[in-house]
């Protein structure tokens, strides 16, 4: 459930469908009840740039996931066009959380979702899904402790939890919450996004989950949250840990994989570099002389931006950066290049996984859930197989 | 999808949710825009009481199925309690229909629509839904031609297939059709029933088929004629073949297994007789003597629209008894009796096959979508499985 994209307006309003407005991360927080991450809750998570530099800024029920012996992550994706850096930082950062705690990492891919909400055919939507759970699978997730589900392809579960949540959230939740929808299956997808992020339990027993999502998409997670709190299921409320939104390559706003010039997990080394020469938004000044004088503006610039957020691990090394761009040492096209080099070596490691994988679907087996999984889910909510 | 029975109020206005008022049958027909069954329809049906003596009276593309080399049937059953007479009655016309044509039956069984719209649990739904299973199986369909379809139980066919229809069925059409639902189920079952409707042909390739239904289901039928018309899908446009309210034993009104008494098809004969004596409503008179003198109201009495439905094939027998009951020669008691008798019959050949039926599971498979079937209907609609 990474950052949605959809049209802008011009009022400040968020839902899950759109984001409008300059976004104001601490009123978000009031609006939505959420906590801000403290420096113990930051301490206590595997070190990781996205924590440690506050992409990952607050949080619901932090501490019980931390706390808890047994734990799962539950962060997915709609099959709306290639993965693009947004998706998979936090992919990696479910892999940190899978390696360090040995969390279970659940991926719900929401083809039917992508389908309501977007122009696009269920042909096409099929060919994105292909790309998409290649670039899961080339992440490294440990299958032992990762399940990788497919809402028309899982069905067989997800259809019959999302009956039994179909029935938990009202119409006027639905209209609260997310607005008029324009079709059935908008209507219907707040049922199915809870399935997902109450499977691990249903599955596994009641135990601390923990979901990494874009701050917009919190309402899916309040909603989930309302249904566990019915005690009908056994299953206590997702956490959720809420995260600021990656500046897009142009600038300020959500990145996106269907609007402007976004990196793709697929561009080779050059790709970026052009993408990122041409397109990225800077803090530089008009002018090499003005820059050397005044110094550019990191806090605007988007190839710093991702640098802090994910890309440069060593915090020695991004105070350098920041200093020499700050006093003027280090030029905008230079920022440039440092950043492109960063993300190149991150996507040919990621990359390399990606090809040496055989074909997808066989190497998805050892993903999807097993059948004895699928039956406790689906005895959870009581709808038995034949 | 037999007549859905909810609250009544004091508008007469019918949605598939609610039937209200007085019906006038032929204003229904105008509202609908459906068309009374000619008395060439009539011939070209095979022999049977609902089309001879009028119960069915309307219809949709009827000349086009009767037309048609391949056939398909289709209907449903909501598990919301044991199945009554009204349900039979249908379940048996679709079988003529298949001994007759050899037309295809296909049975949706729609568990997940009683769960969002009555207040049962999932457990009670398995229960009903188990006896339900055995009731269809003892009406001996060929097992060849025939698909009995459980939507939480057959959702890896059924959700792609919603999926696909949820997108091309509006919100407004949702609000303008059906009122605003309640839950997010409610809201979604319109693109499981189209599903339903649609589902032989996806299967086998764009054929006629028909939905032999009552009167106040038909938008349902409508909704599926819409989508089928957008020409995205191997599908025409399903027919349909609209039924009267058959009365329920207390008198006018709906047949509903949840409300008042109904016969179950499991009632033994002795229980239906008691049924029959306490409770039917008749048109006799208020004393023997005057019943003698006046004669009773066929046209109200229950026991009398029984036997006229189904139970009493031979026109010239009930002839015999509309006019011994007109002009006094037949008491009310005399009637009860006789119907009661032709019901119990009915149901001791039903027992008697539903009670040689071994494993209802067991049983159920040869009736079940095979794999390669599964396929062609995802593949129709786009959604291809792994």
């Amino acid at each position: 459930m990474p950052a949605d994209d959809t049209q802008q307006d011009s009022t400040d309003s968020v839902t899950p469908y759109s984001v409008a407005g300059d976004l104001d991360y601490e009123r978000l927080l009031a609006q939505f009840g959420a906590d801000e991450l403290t420096d113990d809750q930051r301490r206590r998570f595997p070190d990781h740039p996205l924590v440690r530099r506050g992409s990952f800024y607050a949080g619901r029920d932090v501490d019980a996931f931390l706390d808890s012996e047994e734990q799962s992550v539950v962060t997915g994706i709609g099959p709306s066009g290639p993965m693009h850096l947004g998706h998979a930082m936090v992919f990696y950062f479910a892999k940190r959380l899978q390696d360090a705690f040995g969390a279970r990492v659940y991926v719900p891919v929401s083809d039917d979702e992508k389908f309501w909400f977007k122009d696009q055919t269920a042909a096409e939507t099929s060919e994105y899904l292909e790309s998409n759970l290649r670039d899961l699978l080339a992440v490294g997730f440990d299958p032992e402790l990762t399940r990788i589900v497919v809402d028309t392809e899982d069905a067989d579960v997800i259809y019959p939890l999302a009956t039994a949540f179909g029935r938990d959230i009202t119409n006027s939740t639905l209209e609260a919450v997310y607005g008029t929808p324009e079709n059935l299956g908008q209507g219907f997808y707040p049922a199915v996004q809870t399935a997902h992020l109450l499977l691990p339990q249903l599955v596994h027993g009641e135990h601390e989950t923990l979901v990494p999502i874009a701050v917009d998409q919190d309402p899916h997670v309040r909603v989930s949250r309302d249904v566990a709190a019915k005690a009908r299921y056994p299953a206590t409320k997702p956490g959720a840990l809420l995260m600021r939104f990656l500046p897009s390559l142009g600038g300020p706003g959500k990145m996106s994989s269907s609007e402007g010039v976004a990196i793709r997990l697929t561009d080779d080394a050059e790709t970026v570099r052009e993408k990122v020469r041409e397109h990225a938004y800077t803090g530089g000044r008009a002018s090499v002389e003005e820059h050397r004088e005044h110094g550019g503006d990191p806090d605007v610039d988007v190839p710093f931006q991702y640098l802090a957020a994910f890309f440069e691990p060593d915090d020695r090394e991004l105070a350098r950066v920041e200093r020499d761009y700050r006093n003027g040492d280090l030029l905008s096209g230079e920022l440039k290049e440092l950043a492109a080099d960063r993300i190149a070596e991150f996507l040919e490691s990621h990359q390399r996984r990606r090809n040496a994988l055989g074909d997808v679907r066989e190497e998805l087996a050892a993903y999807r859930l097993t059948d004895a999984e699928r039956e406790r889910a689906r005895d959870a909510v009581g709808f038995q197989r034949a």
